[in-house]
């Protein structure tokens, strides 16, 4: 296996599908809100991507089989005037520069393909701080912003600064030279913890923005406990350092 | 050279054979077990392969010549109902992540030109303990995960956590997406040590699971010594911090 | 995207242009100059260069949309006697050693196809000082040498000792391999800073010896409003460490 | 340039002639021994090669003029029962592993289109020692390794331990592949500093060797600089630590 290889596993027929991209990333805020909507929506698992970007491993699963790390495009066919989706989601995203550059090629192919109209790629957005998370918004063109600042997106003006790195940037960018529109929906998070709290925001602003429902509860679930393991975490904070810390909110040094 | 080249030093016809493969890893434990095999079935080289992801160096040998670093593939016509072996062994392992994926490739090549019926990887798991050592598996099929339970090898859920990283773990999951059946064993270890000991526990369950029996006596032995090393060390580190050690197994400084 | 991509926007015809290249750098001295000579020229963008040797990632503009990083290439028409021009400038110089091969021969390929006839590659050249800035030469013919002195241009024996690294070395070297003239001109910098008076003294050098005039007065003012920060860290470097401080303008802590 | 670029500068037919390597490595042993063999020989420059594996730089010589890093054969006619010779010498060897690999690859190719007879690869050693130098020699063939004996080379048995690595290893090892006699002669140095003394002592052996015999006075002017400057680095370390040191030969810190 020199090359990276798509294995279809399902022949199917989408109009117009939303591409939804989650994979792993800061405070894993993409993989939260990508997998709660297989979950929910129950969509399909119709494509594998295997490559010789990701690590060379793989993972062992509960019932003592393993499977190859890999990446996977589900679908959705929507109901009663629900747009179809594509949703990816992975274990990995590449482990070289190059690769980035090349799955992202594949899976704009792919998109192509089924002829999608719009791709929304999550992520999150490490501030280093734990407070409320708003949604951050990039797009590849203009009318998006204001489309998407009418969802409650939050545009700071050159925002993030070191700009967007990785599949769900690439996305965006090489989607847009290839006529694609494309939207990024980043939840502010610290980027020491996975973020429940942050996807779910992001999953509010992603529903209404596709127009699709879905219940939440699992991701408030999650959301719920992790602030009670942050509270834990600030509490000890407080304890230990009592004089020199920066701010209540300010855990910089855990990570 | 440009490309991984497979050298072909005898033309065989094997009758569906198990491949053994035993590379180097934590503890050397697959390497011994592989080599130890080799050893006492006399099997013959039949294959060298050599790689531009291998490190770029030679060996040199005892009588003043060098051989280029390698992996290698013995075969072994079985006798009386034994099964026939394709045994892979190595120098190295890829120096890179896609090398791992490209040689796993050609490996699962070789695989299927013989006609393999079933792939076996050997290999260590890092405990961080010196413990009587346990053999852990890994399958790409539920079947198997029962058979190998028969066997007495044992399963944990999800474990390892991390995964199984380079060929070992490739030649399961990449194999299975190849409709071949295969299981990884691994012998628990310390992961500081070469370790005989772990080698002889998973010598005598491939055994079993294979249906062919070797002599173990020279594990056995190199076990032994290794045994005498390790309780000396145990005896310094008990010696040195008689208060701070967290346990009389525990020998993580050591590494 | 597996490949670098070359994207036209204009088709345009030169006549036997001068290519200026002034990617980013130590000190940003090329990148500087490259971006001055644009503006002030309003030179004409007819060509961007995507490539998977870049990092993987997009920048967030002002008004939140996103550009995929990449090279870009203006051409200026001169007016009166002044020479066509072509220049080169980006975001990111490539993330590997053979992508800066790559991307040179391509940017070779391009000079070669307008029938480009000198090129001239800007950089800087760190010291560790702050001083006033020369500009440095380095050329792929000695007639070359002796042009470039009469302009101003100062050749230290072997220096910089370390050779040229990046596009700015392969467009003078791989370029005489292929018969094209080309000098690369330095400006002397700290290294620590962006550096806009070390880009004012290569200006000033680059428009002499291409014949081509250009108001300054942008980069001066950066120039001054660096120069202030500069006395002002020398300021504060004096006020912390009166007694061990090597020398004025040795700021070598700071970077 | 996105492949390595064999640049021919003369054509000349040789008579099975000898293909001696020096290219950068420990205490440049290897690239003096060659470098005073071209020039002493008046040795003539044939190819030049030209690789994305090469460091993205230019060298800036005395003149001001830039030079592409790059690797070159020369050439030597033999007089009077001397064998031609082909001279490998360069600027660095490749940054990459894989570059090492394709490298050799090249190299073997343009022995083979000359019909090489032997090659000998020169390396240094290193011990961490300040001591007279020894020849340490490792060959493709054990008919080899008693030749070489005879002529003072010193095998240890499995030494170097760590084998030999880059291009001096891999020539003799895919060479012997490609059933090409090869020699690896390694001076041992202390792996400090540039070592023209066991340079020196390599040339020797290597005269001997091929039967041809050059003058190695500005080899014995340099040694004997060199020893001057060892000299003093060693009553420094005396003088600085008189009680801890190890032994007056270890200058294992000064690196």
């Amino acid at each position: 296996m020199k090359k990276t290889f798509v294995r279809r596993l399902k022949d199917l027929s989408l109009e117009s599908p939303i591409l939804v991209e989650g994979l792993p990333g800061v405070g894993h805020v993409g993989k939260l809100v990508a997998e709660h909507l297989i979950e929910e929506l129950k969509a399909e698992k119709i494509i594998e991507i295997y490559s010789p970007h990701f690590p060379p491993q793989v993972l062992v699963q509960s019932d003592g089989t393993v499977r190859q790390v890999r990446n996977e495009i589900y679908a959705y066919k929507g109901a009663d005037g629900e747009p179809d989706l594509l949703i990816l989601v992975g274990d990995y995203q590449s482990a070289t520069n190059e690769g980035h550059y090349e799955l992202t090629g594949i899976f704009l192919d792919i998109a192509e393909e089924f002829g999608v109209r719009r791709i929304y790629t999550l992520g999150g957005y490490g501030t280093g701080q734990f407070v409320e998370p708003q949604v951050i918004g990039a797009t590849n063109r203009s009318e998006l912003v204001e489309e998407m600042k009418s969802l409650g997106v939050v545009f700071h003006e050159n925002e993030p600064g070191g700009g967007i790195i990785g599949v769900s940037g690439l996305l965006v960018g090489l989607g847009g030279l290839r006529g694609i529109d494309a939207v990024c929906l980043m939840g502010t998070t610290s980027g020491y913890l996975v973020d429940p709290k942050s996807a779910h925001a992001v999953l509010k602003v992603l529903c209404k923005a596709i127009g699709i429902e879905v219940r939440t509860q699992a991701l408030e679930e999650r959301a719920a406990e992790m602030e009670r393991i942050v509270s834990k975490l600030q509490e000890m904070e407080r304890a230990q350092v009592p004089y020199e810390s920066g701010g209540e909110e300010d855990l910089r040094y855990i990570g």
